[in-house]
């Protein structure tokens, strides 16, 4: 399969690169580093990376900002930076994508444990990983040809400790490799409409 | 107490205003009638209608546009609707009314059956229904001064079926007086973070 990975070059992107490119071509898009760069807050810049590389089977998405913090600061403003890039970025990865994609070809998403699981200071990731969990379980019933959409809710990875550590106290975190496995799941197996934790 | 229904004089929020009108002080608000009028998707319209109502000791939420429709044609356009009405609306009610609200008051937000339980055409509102439950569980940790917030998720209501009755086939129709209940609930317990699913 031709897999295309957005967000491939961060932590979780990079893992399930790792777990996929032995037996398929893998394709990473990045903001900045990757095969091909891209901004998912602005549609337009998804669609020439689509344009430019081409029909692909699969689309994993590992990517997508959200602001963290009190939430007694947090407006409209800070709601936004989210709806724009982590979700709407992702919900927009789907939409264009299926100019793109092979009949039976998969799309495979990523919201987080802060969905279900609410942590200080994370309101607006909560909001935007129940919105892309919902989105999946809805998508997956209307979409044609075959196509799946599913979801991955990783708990805090062991490699992200040193940077988001402090907002998971008492979190079980988890390695890179066990969250990259729900992908191969998602998008090697047959299965829609799921949100897979990894928790 | 001073109870402000958001969306007051629709199908659930008449029937909220029914069942609270006998031993609270019920404020309506509408977009075009009511005692107050706004629109919710607009946060300043939101901040003067505050202000002409004053102070008050519960929210109560049952307004939003979403949009319902063919998943093939969803656009980001489409989806921007039921971002900006239903759901940054009614988010928008709980981040501007923390400055109206008394202590140990509450906010009561709706979401609706479709967000666990997918509907043809109902991709849009499953996101925004999503979005909001779990907003509501991880605002609930984070509000001060013994503020509360929860959600209801009614099913199709019996009083919707002749407008909304052909986008739920096999759902079982709901009272509207059943689901006032679960509102009454919210604002009269004092539960936080939960989301009453009345189907």
């Amino acid at each position: 399969m031709k897999i295309v990975i957005v967000g491939g070059t961060g932590t979780i992107g990079s893992a399930v690169a790792t777990a996929l490119q032995g037996r398929h071509e893998v394709v990473r898009v990045g903001r900045t580093r990757g095969d091909y760069q891209t901004d998912i807050a602005d549609s337009a810049a998804i669609r020439r990376t689509f344009d430019a590389i081409g029909g692909f089977d699969a689309l994993v998405s590992a990517a997508g900002k959200v602001h963290y913090g009190d939430f007694a600061a947090v407006t409209e403003k800070e709601m936004a930076i989210g709806l724009q890039d982590k979700l709407m970025g992702q919900v927009n990865l789907v939409l264009l994508g299926r100019d793109y994609i092979a009949d039976e070809g998969s799309f495979t998403l990523t919201s987080g444990v802060v969905g279900h699981d609410p942590v200080r200071d994370g309101a607006c990731a909560s909001l935007v990983n129940g919105a892309l969990e919902y989105f999946v379980r809805a998508a997956a019933i209307e979409l044609p040809r075959g196509l799946r959409i599913n979801c991955v809710s990783p708990g805090i990875l062991i490699e992200s400790l040193p940077v988001f550590g402090d907002y998971f106290p008492g979190h079980e975190p988890v390695p890179g490799a066990r969250v990259a496995n729900a992908y191969v799941k998602a998008v090697e197996g047959r299965q829609t409409g799921q949100v897979y934790e990894v928790i």
